[in-house]
């Protein structure tokens, strides 16, 4: 048999493959997340949510609670769990209110190490420029709420922006005699601070205040300190709905929205960290207000309900706009 | 005073406005929805869940349930809802297997109008080009599962798939005979599963199968009769997880998982949806399955807990790939 013959044959099988099967296929496997961004109307305000990643908190950094009793809130609950820890989102929000541009905290920049800080990404996949950003609001000085006022190279991510602290944070963490008195704990967090507000004091860009005081963007400073001395959360009104954006005021959501008497160690005060989030989960509950919280499962947005003496988390459903 | 000056300042004024100052906003307002897309990994499977749209499902739908204990059920729930009904979202997934892809239902193309639809597009934006779907495994022949399999342009949507429905769904929604003996709120079904079937059936590319039969990809379907004479549910194990893509085993996530005996009004079989839905709920409970639902809140991927005689959905945390 002449050789000819079959190599034509396996020249034709090959012409006829499909150049999918020669190539790298058409549609390749998915390598990351899509990106964590949600829009979300509330009256006049257009929120978008904006992740910034995840960290771990360990099941044993939960006081005030059994252990026994952490197990049995954690049993069929299903939070994505590690050696290093209780999975647990970092969330920023920007609340659009005509042309006003709010962001309510920042996330984590390069403070918290690969895989968070997405904020600033995340706020440009989402159609915005950073420099049209009129003011950011802090709930409170913590790394992973304040470091994002810089970008990943340590420059300032928003240039035209007014950063809000409330006078209590700003007096403590941007204070270096408070380093010696804190818990071994948090004290990395208070040269990382200093840093993040450096800039946007030398340019007479951080701005502090006391709940109470008018503030641009409509927003109203409640006071919920606790978790740090002078932790804030915003209230927006509109249209006879209200958003909370409540920061930290709960960090286990599958834990102490059943058990608002279990803390968390990194809380200041956890006696006055247990009433205030007591108290913005009843004022959310009794109000039906939308609730924006930094630590719940991204987008972070819903609502609570009272549920047998206690609170139960009622996350958004994914809505057209 | 002469003119010039004035006129130069005002220029000069102009000038260093910024070029925003004149133009559109750097940033305008969002107009649409993020896509609906989601990917999660479950063993060596990657699953992207696809958003179709909403419909509107009245509470006056329900059976087997009084008034009262929906309106109970639903206190606290902030279920969106229009004079329409309580908002449902309708889901695909594609469940990526190595190179093999297989999604499981096909959302509504053009069958239920404007606003849905969505499934291919984001497919799509999902970086998957659908003539790269090598089968689509319906759970049943409604319009909001099967339509999509066409285009919005009746033209065939995935042209080197196969289509696979269940013999007992094929022999009812495919046979002009079906039309007169069904309830008048379902008839419109039949001409549209007859429409979509069509091009494949011409081309070979429509199979017919009974639950236990190996299919591709595979998955294994599991009776779920009763939603239609041929619903089926399709699970996929892949490294001792397992995931059940159960189709519309349950419409009314914030009532039915708490009232699995509570029906959909355009159940064939009420009695048969009740069974079916019980079985699968408490499978998943007790096989701490993942579960994908057509009609639970975009990205409908989860969890059933087990929680006081009857069930509660635990809704996946959006995480990092």
């Amino acid at each position: 048999m002449p050789v000819f013959p079959l190599s034509r044959a396996v020249l034709l099988a090959l012409a006829s493959l499909p150049f999918s099967a020669l190539a790298a296929p058409h549609s390749p496997a998915p390598t990351e997340q899509v990106a964590g961004v949600y829009h979300h109307r509330i009256g006049q305000l257009q929120v978008t949510a904006l992740f910034d990643g995840v960290v771990a908190l360990g099941r044993q950094e939960l006081t005030g609670i059994d252990p026994a009793t952490v197990t049995r809130a954690l049993e069929g609950r299903f939070v994505p769990e590690s050696t290093k820890g209780l999975q647990t989102a970092v969330n920023a929000f920007l609340i659009r209110d005509g042309g006003r541009l709010t962001l309510v905290d920042a996330g984590t920049a390069d403070c918290f190490g690969p895989g968070l800080g997405q904020v600033l990404g995340n706020l440009r996949a989402a159609g915005v420029d950073p420099s049209d950003v009129d003011d950011v609001l802090l709930t409170h000085a913590h790394p992973d709420h304040l470091c994002g006022i810089l970008d990943a190279q340590g420059k300032v991510a928003y240039p035209n922006a007014t950063v809000w602290l409330s006078q209590a944070d700003a007096d403590y963490w941007l204070d270096p005699a408070s380093d010696a008195t804190a818990p071994q704990g948090v004290r990395f967090a208070f040269a990382l601070a200093r840093k993040a507000a450096a800039p946007y004091q030398a340019s007479k860009h951080l701005r502090t205040f006391v709940p109470g005081q008018p503030l641009p963007g409509h927003a109203v400073a409640l006071d919920t300190h606790g978790h740090t001395p002078g932790h804030v959360s915003y209230r927006f009104d509109s249209e006879g709905e209200s958003l909370l954006v409540w920061g930290d005021v709960l960090h286990y959501h599958a834990v102490q929205f059943a058990y608002p008497q279990a803390s968390f160690e990194a809380d200041s005060d956890r006696q006055a960290a247990v009433d205030s989030r007591r108290a913005m989960l009843q004022q959310a509950a009794d109000g039906k207000w939308w609730v924006a919280g930094a630590h719940l499962p991204f987008p972070g947005l819903g609502h609570v309900r009272s549920e047998r003496g206690a609170y139960a988390w009622v996350p958004a459903e994914f809505s057209p706009l």
